[in-house]
């Protein structure tokens, strides 16, 4: 579908491999401009929340055409989620290195300072405020889920390698994060990378001494 | 002092026993009076913020009379203060019945019934909003110390009777009640007394397996 005269990727004129889909090329224009847009509505979620998200806006906090814009999330409520999903993936990155104590405090490390970030901060706060009905709240569970899925993927490598006994990835992610957010918004004490590692430390050997 | 000819307590007036200070009488109708006047500021500070607080609503949503709210507080920020301490005492109160981890199930069984409320919800989203510098924070501040302090005379008494080693109770506090925190506010998975029970099991005995 073409929209007022516009090729379907504007992009695909600027790359020099017109035949293929630029998306698919990572780091490519188009997955630049993906991205680009996906971070100016998490921001413009965190500042105005969902009802007031215009596409407009987005595309001058972005750079962007409109068009490219819409082309690119005809639903407003896809965009928001994929928006919330990129800046979840950004936020808390967990990688399988092969040693889970380590990638385990490098997460908690990332989370905390997007905890820390203005836009965690609304992001938060807009979530606690809204439960149940919104759209945000929707987004918000949807992008959380996939990072489940993320740790869930990474508890079952530590399982199969005998790091760590069967467990449930819900709760340990909970449990290991759910501090980290506390120290961050109660500010009490500073959260420091040998914090990350107590917590680390003293949930995965509970995690042992407490199974069977 | 005297305001406008009304006497320093009101409720004196109202006691048999006029020639104590009725506040100290615990279940008297001045504590009553007290502590009607502190949820009432609760509400109000969950429901407008601080700035807003006006002392004719406190008295109204208390049902007493606006004298005594200014003859108790006559400091503003000391009502909010007072009052989201005893929000917070309400909130989770950490009994010492001999028993730690029953003590502490307890605890985060009622912490996770307060953050599910609608002030609960409001307070946490207030203090997420607004950190470092302005009343509210400063109050929620108060408040949160005064519970750590609660929660480091149960750590101590537990250490004394060799139930848990010597610990940092502001680490074991928030290691304790983050993932709560999660639970109610992700609402991915419902929070049962069993799932306050694993949180318990896991962090003592990991606290457990990492003190030398």
């Amino acid at each position: 579908m073409k929209i007022r005269g516009v090729p379907e990727n504007v992009e695909t004129a600027e790359t020099t491999d017109a035949g293929t889909r630029p998306a698919a090329r990572p780091g490519g224009r188009n997955a630049r401009v993906r991205s680009q847009i996906l971070a100016a509505t998490t921001e413009l979620v965190a500042r105005n929340g969902v009802a007031g998200l215009r596409y407009e806006e987005i595309a001058e906090l972005a750079g962007v055409n409109k068009n490219s814009v819409y082309r690119n999330w005809p639903d407003r409520a896809e965009l928001v989620s994929d928006a919330l999903l990129q800046y979840a993936e950004d936020s808390a990155p967990l990688r399988d290195s092969g040693n889970l104590r380590r990638d385990l405090v490098d997460f908690l490390m990332v989370f905390s300072e997007r905890l820390s970030s203005s836009i965690g901060r609304a992001l938060s706060q807009a979530a606690i405020a809204s439960p149940g009905n919104t759209d945000l709240d929707e987004a918000v569970r949807v992008a959380y889920d996939q990072r489940l899925d993320t740790a869930r993927r990474r508890f079952d490598s530590a399982v199969d390698k005998g790091e760590i006994p069967p467990v449930d990835s819900y709760f340990l992610t909970e449990l290991l994060s759910g501090p980290v957010y506390l120290y961050i918004n109660r500010r009490r004490h500073p959260f420091t990378r040998e914090v990350a590692e107590k917590i680390v430390d003293v949930v995965l050997a509970g995690i042992h001494a407490t199974t069977p």
